[in-house]
C-alpha cells in the first residue's frame, strides 16, 4: 500500500518505519510511504485522517514504480547526465583491443557528440574458447581513453567478485543482458554508489525488466538506466533480435528510469544500425549505446555490427535532429 | 538464373520464353530475365556470350527480390503516390460504422494530410459473435465519404469470392495479417490491376512476407505495399504486439515494394500509437496506416487503440518533419 | 450466461429462444442453455426458480467449452471413432503423388492399424512456383486408395470455393494451419455435415484455436478434431517447430472435441518424429497424424519428416504399449 | 579439427599438446583428439598417415559434441546412476521449508522410488521483497533429510561465492535457468569434482545450452545433467512455459549428457504435470524432476505447481511402465 500525505514529518517516517519495518518493507519517498502487504485496516485511524491519497495496488517493484516514484530520475555522471529531455550518446568498440585503438575510438566518439565510451573488458561470450577480454588491463586502457577526451566510462562487470575492481574504473556499471537475473550480482551494484545500466535480458518480460531494476534500487541505489537491446523471437535471419521500440514508451510511462536503446546489439548488422538508432531516437529514447570500429572485420568481436566512425557521425547529426523534433511543444 | 543483358530484343525474349517456358516460369525485368531451376550448362554459347552478368544464386521470391527487380516500385492511386522518396498516411476507423461518422473522420483524415481513408466492411473477427462488419453497404460509405473530400480507400477483402464485390469500391485491397497465407486470395488480387497492401502475418518471417508478396506477383500484379503491423513474441501486456522496426530496413534492402508501418495493430493501445508511428518513420517508413475515432469507447471495434482526431494532427506534423530529416542528403 | 435446468422442455427452449433470439444468440446442449450478453435481471422470475445451477462467466467460444458442453464429443467417420478412450492412427504422404504410390501407402498405413489416410491434393505452399499438387485427381486417386483397404479419407481444403468439390470425396475436411483464421472457409466447412480437423496456427494462441473452432461450430457442426502440430518459437535449428506438447493436456480441460498430434509437421525431420509423436500419446492425444513415404528423398513435398513404412509400424506399436499404460486405471 | 587415431600412446598426445597446446585447445578423448582452429596443412605427414578419421567441421562446444564424444556420459552419484538406460526420480519441494517438513517430503519422495531429494536453500525470486530461501541452515536440513532415507541431494548455487558452501552438503550442483550464461558461475562449478545439473534458460537455443555446458567442461568437470524446463513463447496463459518435448531426442542426437525433464516448471500448474512428465519420458528423458507439496496452498514458493504425494506416486508408476515400453527392443 501506499500512502501519499499532505505532508510528512521525519518523526512521522521513523514512526512508521517501527510499526511496520520489523515485519515488512518500508519505503520512503517524498511525501510518500510505501508499506508492503498491509491493507487499511492495518492502519491506525489518524494514519487515515491526514493521508491525502491511498493507493492499494501497485507492482512488486514498487520503488521502480511510478505509481511511487512518480518523478523522472535524472542519472548524472561526470560528464553526462542522462535523461529524457536531452540526448545521451555513448559509444566505443565492443571489446578493448589496445590503448592506442581504444584512443582513436574515444576520439571519434568526442566528434561525434559521445559523452561515455564504452569498450568491454571482461567479456560474455557464448563460448569458453572465445576472447574473453584484457581484464584489469583493459579497465586501465578505457580509463585512460575516457580521461584523455573528458568522457565517462561504461564497462561491464559480470560477477559479484569483480563489483570493486571494476568499480575503481568506470563510472558506470553496465549489467549484460545475460545477467539480468544474476541477483547476486544485482545486489552487489545496488550497494555501490555507481549509476548502473541494465541490459533487458533476451526474453525478459517488461515486467522482469523492472523487477530486476528493484533488485539494485532495494539495496539503496535508484541511478539506474535501462537498456532496450532486442529480444528474440522467431525471426532472426536478417536481425540477430527483434528490436522492441514499443518498449520505450511502455517503460517512459511505467517507471522513473531512464531508457536507451542499443541498435548495435538489436540489428546485429551495420546497414541496420542507423535505422533502427533513429527509430529508437523517435520513439522517445533518454540515448543511444553504439558499438564502432575503424576495421570491423578485425574487431575481437561483434565485428559485424559496427559502425564506422564516419556512419556514427551521420548517426548522432540525424538522431539530434529528430530529437530535436520531439522536444518541439 | 538470372541473366542481365546488355540490351535486350525482343525477338530474343520470345526465344528465350519458347525454349524455356513450358518447363519452367520465365520472368523478364528490363534487360534481366530469371529462368528458374536452370543452370549455366542449359544455356547456349550464344546467349552467354551475350550476357552482361548472371546471377546463380536468388531468393525463391524471384520477382519480388532487389537481385532481379534493383528499381523501386512506386505504387499509383488517384490521390496517392506510395514510395519511399515520400511520406503517404492512410487514416480511418477500424470498422466503418456509418455514413455519418465515415464523413466525420474523412474529414479529419484530410485535415492531417492522409491522401487515403481506412475503415473495414468486412471485418476478421477473433470470434464469430463479434462485429462483422457493414458488407457492401460499408464498402458504399467507404467510396462516398473518399470521394467528397479527394480521398483513396483501401479496406480489407477476407476471401476469394468478394475480390470483385471490394474491387468495384475500393483503390486499394488490403489482405490481412490473418490471410498472409491464403493462397487463393492471393492468387486472386493478383489477377486483378488494383493495388495490394499486404499485411505482415503475427509470426510471419521476412521471407514468409516475401513469398506471400511474390503469389501476387505471379498472377502479374507488382503493385504491392507491405506492411510491418507488429509480431506475437512472449511479451504482449503492454504492446498487443511487438512492432518489428528493425523488418523496414530489411524489406527495403530486399525487395523493391514500398514499405509502410501500422503502428495501431502493433501497440493496441492509444498512448503508445504515436511514439512507434515516429520509429516507423524514423526507421525509413513509406507511409502510416492509422485507426482514429472520435469517441473511441463506442467504437464498434479496436477503440482502445484508436487516435483522436487531435493526436492525429500531432503525429503527422513530427511525422513529416522526421522524414525530411531523413530526406536531406 | 449459463443457464442449468434440472430438466428443460421444448416449449421452454422456443420460449426462450422467442425471448431472446432475436437480440443474442441462444445455444441448447442438454439441459444447458446458454444465452450470450445477458445478465440475471434479464431474466423472468420463473426462470430463475427452475435452473439448478447459473454460470456468469464463460469463453466468448461458449459452444467450443465444456462449461456449456462437459462432456466429450465423439467424432464418427465410418472406419473410425476419434475420442480420448481410443487411439486414432491417421498415415499418408504428404502429397499425393500418382495412383499407384497411394495404393502403396494405403496399404502401409493399413498394416499399421491406421484408420484413415491423408494425402495432400490441394497443397498450401510458401511459394507460387512449388508443386501445388494434383486438384480432382489427387482426390479421387486417395477415395480410391482408401476405399481399397477399408480406410478413411483426410484431407486440406483451403477455400471456401473448393468446400463442395473435396466433400464429395473425403470424410474429413483438413483445415491448415495457415487458414486457421480464414473464417470464410471456417464458416464454409462449418455449414456441412463432415467432420473437421482443424490444426492450430503456427502462433495461434489456445484461444485463438478455440475461438476458430467456433466459427466451425457456429454453423452447426461441431464434429471438430483439434491438432497440435507444432508452434513458432525462436528455436527452429534443429526442430522446424516446437512440439506444444503441453497443450494436449490444456485442450482436454478446457473443450469437449478430441485433441490429436501431428508430429512430423512439429519436427520437421524424421528422426524426431518417433519421440514426439510418443510424447503425445503420452501427454494424452486422442491420436497423431504422420507423414509416410517409401522413398523420402523422390517426395513431391516434406520429404525430410516422412516416416518410412518400417518406422511407422514401430512407431504404432509403442504408441498403442503406451497408450494402454495410460488407459489402466 | 578432430582426429580419430586408430590407436594413440601417450607420447603422442603429449607431443601434440607439446606443439599445438601454446596457441590453441587440445582435447583428448580415448583416441580422438580435438585440436582448435587448425587445418589438415598445420599436421605432419606422420600425423596424417597415422589417422583413421579426420573430422574438419564440429560445434564449437567440442567436448559436449557427440562428433568428439560418441559414447553417453553416465553421470553417478552415491545413490544414482544417470543414463538413459534408466529412469531417474528426482521430488522434493520447491524451498526448504523446515525440518520437519523436508523430511516428510524425503520420505515421499523415497516411497516414489526417487533417489535424489530436490530442495532451494538459496532462491532466485523475481522480486527481491520474495522469500530467498533459508540459506546455509537449508542446507543441512537438506543433507539430513537425504540421509535419512538414503537419497542423494540436488540444490541450486546461485552465485561463484556460494560454490565451496553448497558444495560441502550436496550431492549435485544445481544452476538454474536464469543463471544458464553466469559465465562465472559455470567456470566455478566446472572446476568442481560433483556433478552439475544446468538448467536451459528460458530463451536458451539448443546451441546455446551446449555452450553453457561446455563451459563447465572446459574446467575439466563433465559430470553434466541437461534439463528442459519450458520456454517462453508467446502463450503462456495456460502453461506457465512451453515445454520442449522435442528438445529431448534433439540433444540425445548431439551430446553425451544425459537429459532430464522438469514438467513442474514447464507446466507451472499441478494438473499439467503428470501429462507433460510422461510426456518428456515418452521423449527418451532419462529422468524427471518434479516439485512435491503435501500442502500446496501453504507452500513458501510455486505452490500452484506442486504435485500431491499420492499424485507422485501415480506419475512414477506410469513412467516406469512407459520407460519400459521405450526399452523393448
Amino acid at each position: 500500500m501506499i500512502i501519499e500525505f499532505a505532508s510528512i514529518t521525519d518523526p512521522k517516517i521513523q514512526e512508521l518505519k517501527d510499526r511496520f519495518g520489523q515485519q515488512t518493507d518500508v519505503f520512503i519517498h517524498g511525501e510518500r510511504i510505501a508499506i508492503t502487504g498491509i491493507t487499511e485496516s492495518d492502519l491506525a485511524e489518524a494514519d487515515l485522517a491526514t493521508a491525502k491519497k491511498i493507493e492499494h495496488s501497485h507492482p512488486k517493484a514498487i520503488q521502480s514504480s511510478r505509481v511511487f516514484h512518480p518523478d523522472d530520475i535524472v542519472v548524472k555522471t561526470p560528464h553526462s547526465q542522462i535523461d529524457h529531455q536531452s540526448l545521451t550518446l555513448m559509444a566505443g568498440p565492443c571489446s578493448v583491443e589496445s590503448r592506442d585503438h581504444l584512443l582513436k575510438m574515444a576520439e571519434v566518439a568526442k566528434q561525434a557528440g559521445a559523452t561515455v565510451l564504452r569498450g568491454g573488458a571482461f567479456k560474455p561470450r557464448t563460448s569458453p574458447y572465445s576472447f574473453q577480454g584484457l581484464g584489469e588491463e583493459g579497465l586501465k586502457y578505457l580509463r585512460k581513453a575516457a580521461d584523455a577526451f573528458d568522457l565517462d566510462v561504461v564497462t561491464e562487470v559480470m560477477d559479484e567478485g569483480h563489483v570493486d575492481l571494476v568499480g575503481r574504473y568506470t563510472d558506470i556499471f553496465q549489467i549484460g543482458a545475460r545477467n539480468m537475473q544474476n541477483f547476486s550480482l544485482l545486489k552487489a551494484v545496488g550497494k555501490t554508489k555507481l549509476p548502473v545500466m541494465l541490459k533487458r535480458g533476451m526474453s525478459a518480460s517488461i515486467d522482469d525488466l523492472l523487477n530486476a531494476a528493484e533488485y539494485i534500487a532495494a539495496g539503496g541505489n535508484q541511478q539506474i538506466i535501462l537498456v532496450e537491446r532486442g529480444i528474440r523471437t522467431f525471426d532472426n535471419k536478417y536481425n540477430r533480435n527483434t528490436l522492441d521500440v514499443g518498449a520505450v514508451p511502455v517503460l517512459r510511462e511505467l517507471t522513473p528510469y531512464p531508457v536507451m536503446v542499443d541498435p548495435s546489439h538489436a540489428a546485429g548488422y551495420h546497414d541496420l544500425v542507423i535505422p533502427e538508432a533513429l527509430a529508437g531516437v523517435a520513439a522517445g529514447a533518454a540515448g543511444l549505446i553504439v558499438e564502432i570500429h575503424d576495421n570491423p572485420s578485425q574487431a575481437f568481436s561483434d565485428g559485424p555490427q559496427a559502425l564506422l566512425p564516419e556512419d556514427l557521425l551521420v548517426m548522432a547529426d540525424k538522431a539530434r535532429k529528430i530529437k530535436a523534433v520531439l522536444m518541439e511543444d
